[in-house]
């Protein structure tokens, strides 16, 4: 991987000064060129051995461009807030928006990289980290995000070489660390299992660029003619660039019997059992939450079902029963605009709790293969792969400890008629009736079939789909209260 | 993930009769089509819990359609060829050809699934093989397989009364087997981990169709006219389907220099030390050979070089020195026709040796970004994901405790003149000069830059590329046979 950025390369003064002023200004020309388009992000990842320039060359690329345009993202020591949540919780946060460059000094690379190094991790686990990686740069690059990774190359004699001149300065000396000796010491190390890190995540669509890093100038062309030469090919192609759109066909079962269909909707609980019910269930999940093993995970609801089929009541059911400071509710509609610039999952990775919290979901990440699928919102091709998408991100949360429970609640078309009807009818409830849900009502069917779809792809014993028959909406209540106080207890051992 | 297939479904006889006679006839069509136009093939997996029809539904497949153009393989216990060799060999081994039906009974799914339930592995390695599997059907699908997944599914219960029924009747009875017992005891386990393996791939060009496998008539039903779809969708999409087609632009170095241009190709070695030097490295090369530590690794070597740059005389320096039931020397030249009509690394795969063996390419795997670029035989997205899909292959063949040693030989174009001269001047050696070699030499530079983009992107500690400065014959031979011999010696352990 490295052989072509050993042989030495050095561009003189003169060289860099004719080519510098032109590619500057193709470069600041591509870059307004993005921002007007606003069509896609580019992320820009930063890597190499210390005292190759990585520093410079962020420092280099912020002066050839508009600095406004650049969100630069420093990756050092996790803080508290990511340690307690997946490990790519804070890459997702620092992410490009459409039309913006990214640049990362340090990411996920380097976590992988250096746990390996450092023998915190063994090659197994290096190797799933690395997939790991490739599974979450393939869906940014299917979402559009074009990602391009460099290293900054020197070898072990230079880069010795390059620290003892930088300490002689007293200049430069403060950039020399304890820290810099010590990978210098590791140099082979690192050297081994940075090739084998490029080895494994060298994409067609995303691959490596290693430049060597001793001769500032031929660094700083390298990079930029890179840069220069991606960003334009990617513009070139804007309208017609896609990520792989074959998808396989969906087939109904053939008999045409739906698991919806199977679920019986009515169900009795009387007034009086439902409170006593209710009551006992409360204070099981508040004795729950305040557990002392509970501090080791964290809770994830997801709330999904018809159009006035309670989930506004069956989550407040629960927030009663949590102490304040410990959940969040989080109402999901339309993305906004913000939303809508960055990775669609974006916005759910956002809202990750950390440890022994809890964050409710008022609609999901499941909109993607429900509203999106059956209004045409997204293409075949990408609420196809929602599948798939969805299932990492939950993986990634159960990995990480979460416990993850998801709820449909389902009424019938007639129940659903009923509680509209009672809705227009009661002014405090009239605000929550729209034209909108009278049209979702005449897709029914299309709903029911994106629903079970949903379900059969993405419902698993550690992730469930949990289906609540909600015509009574004190059994629904009780229903998903239960369902909740058993999956504690059963994760935290108290079953 | 099996909800639906749990609410009982059933299709009565009349209605499957009268289906499945155009069912049929639409299917056989279809297979038609599709051997005519030999655009692709099929990959059909059928998987499932015990007693819930995989054996009746493939018989049922190769009862409808054209048996003669379907290949049906089932995986047991892998035999000692296959537990030689890297996992995925002897799937490698079964691929279907383009325009045929390749039908799996058990597949690399069994493997990874059955090792996880029986607590073989641990959920890391079950996740590292699922996550293997990934990219090798995500390569089978870019290099346009169809790959098609069942799973046949029973609840518990079913599953139990089931067995009984079979055993009861004395012409069933000898299809239930103490496995299948054994399985119905483990049934929660493999369900909860046949969840987890669906989850991490169903991806959105090739998902699990779970199917409920109750009733034959429908069992039979969901899957033939899953099939069809796909088959239809598919050959009616045949001329515009296409894998994923954004790669990223490829840099030259920003000075131009190119890692082969710093090869000092002018050595000396005297016929004398070269004749004593040699003597000796066979020698070594033989011992080495029969060390009993070498039983448990494998040899691969890869050579590729300018044309006439010597590799055949490398490659018979080292055979003289091996025992002549340990190597093979395997000479790649344009793929047959029955290679074109598989995955394009199939024909590689079909040549890795087993434990305590040699295996000698001639030419390599690496044609794909060398004259398959150059000379336009490969898209641009299909030689770059290339450099990925040899790693990964590479990787493969490590993991497995190969021993990989990639070599270039590389000569001057001076000298390459001089000797297509003297071949095309001495008789026995005419033979070996051909008008493609003299097209070949107009396009010493585009060779030259390929070349050097595939060290950077392929060669590692793990699989180094050793260049090889080849004007002098003799030094070229030596370096090579030095090379083998210090990379068994440090891998074995007596370096």
């Amino acid at each position: 991987m490295f052989e072509s950025a050993e042989i030495g390369h050095v561009i003189d003064k003169a060289a860099y000064k004719t080519e510098e002023a032109s590619l500057r200004e193709a470069l600041l020309e591509a870059q307004y060129e993005l921002q007007q388009r606003s069509q896609f992000p580019v992320l820009l990842l930063i890597h190499g051995m210390d005292g190759a320039g990585r520093g410079d060359m962020l420092n280099q690329i912020n002066e050839w461009l508009d600095p406004r345009l650049i969100h630069t993202a420093a990756f050092d020591t996790p803080n508290d807030d990511a340690r307690e949540r997946p490990w790519m919780w804070r890459y997702w946060r620092e992410l490009p928006a459409k039309g913006r460059i990214g640049m990362f000094f340090g990411s996920y690379y380097s976590d992988a990289l250096f746990d390996r190094v450092d023998s915190k991790i063994n090659r197994d686990t290096f190797d799933k980290q690395l997939f790991d990686i490739l599974r979450f740069e393939r869906m940014l690059s299917n979402d559009g995000v074009l990602v391009l990774k460099f290293w900054l190359h020197l070898t072990e004699e230079k880069q010795r070489k390059r620290l003892r001149t930088l300490e002689k300065d007293p200049a430069t000396a403060w950039r020399v660390s304890q820290a810099d000796w010590q990978h210098h010491q590791q140099y082979k190390r690192i050297r081994d299992n940075a090739e084998h890190m490029m080895r494994l995540t060298n994409t067609a669509y995303s691959p490596w660029l290693v430049v060597d890093g001793e001769d500032a100038n031929y660094r700083s062309l390298a990079v930029g003619r890179a840069l220069l030469q991606a960003l334009q090919q990617r513009l070139a192609m804007a309208e017609s660039w896609h990520p792989r759109s074959d998808v396989a066909p969906i087939t109904p079962p053939a008999d045409n019997k739906l698991l919806l269909e199977s679920l019986q909707l009515e169900q009795t609980l009387s007034k009086d059992d439902y409170r006593q019910q209710l009551a006992a269930l409360q204070g099981r999940l508040n004795g729950l939450t305040r557990d002392p093993r509970f501090a080791e995970h964290s809770l994830v609801l997801a709330f999904e079902g018809n159009d006035a089929a309670g989930k506004g009541g069956a989550i407040r059911r629960i927030t009663q029963a949590l102490d304040a400071r410990l959940y969040r509710v989080v109402p999901v509609a339309a993305p906004s605009e913000e939303e809508r610039a960055m990775p669609w999952l974006w916005r759910f990775w956002r809202q990750v709790p950390g440890k022994g919290k809890v964050t409710i979901f008022d609609r999901t990440w499941y909109g993607r293969v429900l509203v999106e699928r059956v209004e045409g919102f997204a293409d075949t091709a990408d609420w196809m792969r929602g599948y798939y998408e969805i299932n990492d991100f939950e993986h990634q949360l159960t990995d990480n400890k979460a416990i993850v429970l998801k709820f449909w609640l389902a009424i019938s078309a007639d129940e659903q008629l009923a509680r509209f009807k009672a809705r227009e009818e009661t002014g405090f409830k009239r605000f929550k009736i729209t034209e909108e849900d009278w049209r979702n009502r005449d897709k029914w069917d299309a709903y029911k079939v994106a629903v079970c779809d949903m379900i059969d792809r993405t419902s698993t014993s550690a992730v469930p789909w949990t289906l609540v028959p909600a015509n009574n909406k004190y059994y629904a209540r009780i229903k998903v209260l239960t369902t909740v106080c058993e999956a504690l207890e059963a994760r935290l051992g108290k079953a």
